[in-house]
């Protein structure tokens, strides 16, 4: 080369963090999460691991960071006005993301990585469980505000009584986590499980 | 000794393997979930490792197994007739198992560990989810033939409803572990989140 100034490098350009992740997230696509490390994710992005840990301490938290980034966009609590359309809608792109073979696997491991790693379990209740229940609640108390929830729930089981089932099912492997889930848990959440008696006519028995 | 045969030991008089638990137990109780092995449990039941191992593949299936044990006589579901005060008993009790220190971080480890190993995981599935899931069905579909309970349910999804979220802040620890939650999530869940008219004289605003 004749330029005394060497070619623009990822690492040089700062486009090195988005070449690791998207590293990342090719490696989740094609291997299972104990099948990398970070040498695997530096030499797919280009860079070197010491560049990497500039900005991850592992690469636990690079692949967290990296599949929430890849499915964020996705999980944005909706306000049509109907909150059974919104919570039937952000539960299934929720179980679609779980159900995702190149993303549910991974999101089991990391938890329960997290199980042994405070640092990975702050990323988690930070990033991921904090802000969930952020919005959640936030467009629970909307439908409130709307007259289509209880005004005197506590929104914090409300809101795990809906999303603890899916993550359940994944965590532990309890059961399908089909888009019907969405629908059955919505309706079996707003309308309850207990008998409820029609203005002017109960349907079925009463409860004793 | 002048007798040829030897005196009895735990080994010989086929309690070691209650040896074993109450040792797995002792441990559990000292010791955070992956600072004992199976050679302590061995020494702290007065058996070999080798004794240990014809009856369990490895430290984590007896640990599961101790605890499971220990635990399952107060994991009974009641039937007394009214679903609230059993459905709300049982959460109590189960949630009271999580919260023991001397228990519930073990759960955490052992099911963190389940998600990487298929026999730990075929236990939880057949010694705890599988008979967890099919008591809570049996008391909901006396529930249902009671009136106490809809006809219409998916009974999975009502028995994910209740039980997925305590298992959800025990895992995730995204959400405090108090008995208090039994009553919220019972009341919750029987009654439904959206505003239920009453018969007769609608309370508050209607769904739109």
């Amino acid at each position: 080369m004749t330029n005394l100034e060497q070619a623009p490098t990822a690492t040089d350009s700062g486009r090195w963090r988005e070449s690791a992740v998207d590293a990342a997230l090719a490696l989740c696509r094609e291997r299972a999460f104990h099948e990398f490390d970070i040498s695997d994710i530096a030499a797919r992005a280009g860079v070197d691991v010491e560049t990497l840990h500039s900005r991850w301490p592992d690469r636990k938290l690079l692949v967290a960071e990296a599949l929430l980034g890849s499915v964020a966009p996705r999980m944005t609590f909706g306000a049509t006005g109907d909150l059974s359309v919104d919570l039937r809608a952000q539960l299934a792109a929720t179980i679609e993301v779980f159900a995702d073979p190149h993303i549910g696997p991974h999101l089991v491991a990391l938890t329960a990585e997290a199980s042994r790693d405070q640092r990975l379990a702050g990323f988690f209740l930070k990033h991921v469980f904090g802000p969930n229940r952020a919005a959640a609640r936030a467009r629970f108390e909307l439908a409130q505000e709307q007259g289509q929830l209880r005004t005197d729930l506590d929104l914090n089981t409300a809101v795990d009584m809906v999303f603890g089932p899916i993550w359940f099912r994944l965590l532990l492997n309890t059961g399908p986590l089909t888009v019907d889930l969405a629908d059955s848990l919505t309706e079996h959440a707003l309308r309850g499980l207990a008998p409820r008696p029609e203005t002017g006519a109960p349907s079925g028995s009463s409860p004793a």
